[in-house]
């Protein structure tokens, strides 16, 4: 079965789309931990990290480093922080989130965005690109 | 003056070192989220990520998946999680965390283990790699 995020890069659910090459795809995270959390995955359904061969491993890491040098341009914050977990959608995502303190990173702080505010994020990052 | 971590890397302050090669230094983090805890980082001193260059951003993410797949065959766990603050130490480090749950990845729940954990998990660590 589909994971969400396949029917996310399918088109079947719907996103704030902030970037896609052949093999990778990046979107706003919706339950975000701050402004402009977003996400990189593979367009190829893996579990872990870890068990992307190596070649699919560098490339995510590239992508997810671009989108980030965008996502410092169109988001203040002191830094953009990376994590990978995991633990409930079993398709690899690389959450770069914009960091101004220690409580963005923990996952346990939301923010509330309305959609216009998605949209308005989604294309500042673009623009950066 | 010299980051914590590059008088660690110089020896100027022990540590249980899992990897080291002309560029990058593995060790377990002293006030690790779990067993095993270990942080990558690159031996010439930037404080962020995705300040490095590109090659020196590749490179640490490459000997970061080399320690990453020793570590998830040393340390039992569900999966081997990735994150970068930064916000403390100005000096590049990537947390590989083996995760059983998500408490783990918010740096909020620590482990104490005795100095014969330590150096029994960095020399299992080693013989994976």
């Amino acid at each position: 079965m589909a994971t969400i995020f396949t029917k996310i890069i399918n088109g079947e659910i719907p996103c704030y789309k902030v970037a896609e090459d052949d093999n990778y795809f990046a979107f706003l995270d919706i339950n975000p931990n701050a402004k402009g959390h977003t996400l990189c995955i593979p367009k190829k359904e893996t579990d872990k990290l870890f068990d992307l061969d190596e070649k699919a491993y560098t490339g995510l890491m590239a992508f997810s480093r671009t989108v980030a040098l965008a996502l410092e341009k169109a988001v203040p914050c002191k830094r953009v922080g990376v994590a990978v977990v995991g633990l409930e959608v079993p398709h690899v995502h690389v959450h770069l989130i914009p960091l101004n303190e220690m409580k963005e990173m923990t996952f346990q702080h939301k923010v509330s965005l309305e959609q216009e505010e998605f949209e308005a994020i989604a294309s500042k990052i673009r623009e950066q690109l």
